[in-house]
């Protein structure tokens, strides 16, 4: 299934739903209206229906996931119901939809699990990759109130002069957890994502320097998108081919299996003495040349990033100063 | 005021309860509890009063502070009630309440703004500061669901040797924002509390070696508390005295007008283009010889660390394995 946020204006105010695309890819139908509708037809007094679907199909998607395989198997009820032949009023195309960012993690973690993305990276600061980068896979945290979805504008921060993306894609957890083996992580992967992890180059070396963050370097935005993809559709986590194009030209190409700290061995470290949450983001870190630093180039103002993972989608974002 | 959380046992499991010290500083007011009280005694319905305290005095603190001065001015008419002659049935005394996180912070941050410490900590790795300290104030981001409260335990990480206490204070941001002057940063300003940052210092250096985090070297506990001291009642942010005791031996002393960066300085830093949100919680970072680290002596397992600030309290836990 491919689960997403999307937005509806309403004479009240906007508000967030949660939806499935249609099999085409070309559709988009409102989980907890269908479910509603579904249940209505199953006699559920009608306003009953409508909480009950909006408790399950929360807003924020992460405690949707927190319902794990029970809420997964309501969705599939409420796309087949929408699909049918009482559906058309709870389906909206694609095109029409303003997405939101898939999930809202309470905490988003993003690693460097790219040997060639690290050792660029540090070449470029004249440095050997330190040895404790192949003893443990390294993370920092995001700041989660800082993600943002497909299409929307990045705001070039006032303080920095180099603003770069970064070429990843991204873990959704499913059932929360401590001490998880990496024999084990498989079961709480509940799906993937594409990240943009943008980045402002030059406050970002200075917070490195010190040995803390990135904070100022990150947090001006994390897009993620467009959808996330539930582990049964993706065939191979670890073959995905992944590009990003700067207004249209391609910069980057890269593909998972290049990947040197595979996400059990990262769910374990993480995991250990403490907890994974349902709905928590957990980003690869670049892939190898995926970003303007390896390349010699950056971002200016008004470019249009996108980055595509194949079998997962495209994230799309602009950013303006 | 001096806000809490405090855990309440009932036969439907445990809940968490927000409250004030009484004057005292011995009794401890439930807050809901007493608002509903001084509604029910102005008529307004037992049902909807309970309903209406529930909502402003939100169990996770967090949004209780986001109503501002109006929360704070309903929670002292409630305090104010509860002392008066009806009160009694809302009031516990202190020594009896399992006392909580005194928030729930959705970011978590915390900075490295005092010289001395700074020096002494690069100093044990044979480094000097970087020149990047003096130029802006770092931080990094915690997990806060990794936030524990007054006297909870501190599960020693299976993955470390070396477990350190750190000796720090912590604002609590009230109202949000983004781009804050730092002559307006005041305003955002709710309250102080005392954070140890407990760390695990062998894993700690690895990953600041990498350039990444701290995250599992900081990760497994967070403890913060006992109160939040709202600003009316601190009369001098940069005057408190600080001392570390472990298992009643005083480690560190230090006094908080030692610091260099402040936090009108470091409130300008992190909202620049990222938002700050209500309940928002920003640690200062270590002060000078606050930490096992600078004084070449660790923690060991069923040591009790003891945080005292003055006109804050004292925090207290233990470190169990």
């Amino acid at each position: 299934m491919r689960l997403l946020r999307f937005q509806v204006d309403t004479q009240l105010g906007s508000v967030a739903r949660i939806g499935a695309l249609d099999p085409s890819g070309t559709q988009v139908v409102d989980l907890a209206a269908a479910y509603a509708a579904l249940r209505r037809s199953q006699g559920v007094d009608p306003a009953r229906a409508e909480q009950v679907a909006a408790e399950i199909f929360a807003p924020n998607m992460r405690d949707f996931i927190a319902l794990g395989t029970w809420g997964l198997d309501q969705a599939r009820r409420a796309l087949e119901f929408a699909l049918g032949p009482a559906g058309a009023p709870v389906i909206y195309p694609l095109s029409g939809v303003r997405l939101l960012a898939p999930v809202l993690p309470q905490v988003l973690r993003d690693c460097l699990a790219f040997e060639e993305h690290t050792k660029n990276a540090y070449a470029r600061l004249n440095l050997p990759v330190p040895p404790a980068w192949y003893e443990l896979p390294v993370y920092y945290k995001g700041n989660p109130l800082m993600v943002v979805g497909p299409d929307a504008d990045i705001r070039w921060p006032a303080y920095s002069q180099v603003i770069d993306y970064e070429l990843e894609i991204a873990i959704v957890i499913g059932p929360g957890g401590q001490d998880i083996p990496a024999a084990e992580a498989h079961r709480h992967i509940y799906g993937v994502t594409i990240l943009n992890d943008f980045s402002a180059r030059d406050i970002q070396a200075k917070e490195m320097a010190v040995g803390l963050g990135p904070a100022k370097g990150k947090d001006f935005a994390y897009a993620l998108g467009p959808w996330v993809v539930t582990m049964d559709e993706v065939p191979d986590l670890y073959n995905l081919e992944m590009v990003a194009r700067v207004n249209g030209e391609v910069w980057s190409r890269g593909n998972t299996g290049t990947i040197y700290w595979r996400f059990d061995r990262i769910i374990e470290h993480i995991s250990a003495g403490e907890m994974l949450a349902p709905g928590d983001v957990i980003g690869s870190g670049t892939v190898g040349n995926g970003c303007g630093l390896e390349l010699g180039r950056f971002l200016k103002p008004g470019d249009v990033v996108e980055l595509e993972v194949s079998g997962i989608g495209v994230l799309r974002n602009r950013v303006i100063r």
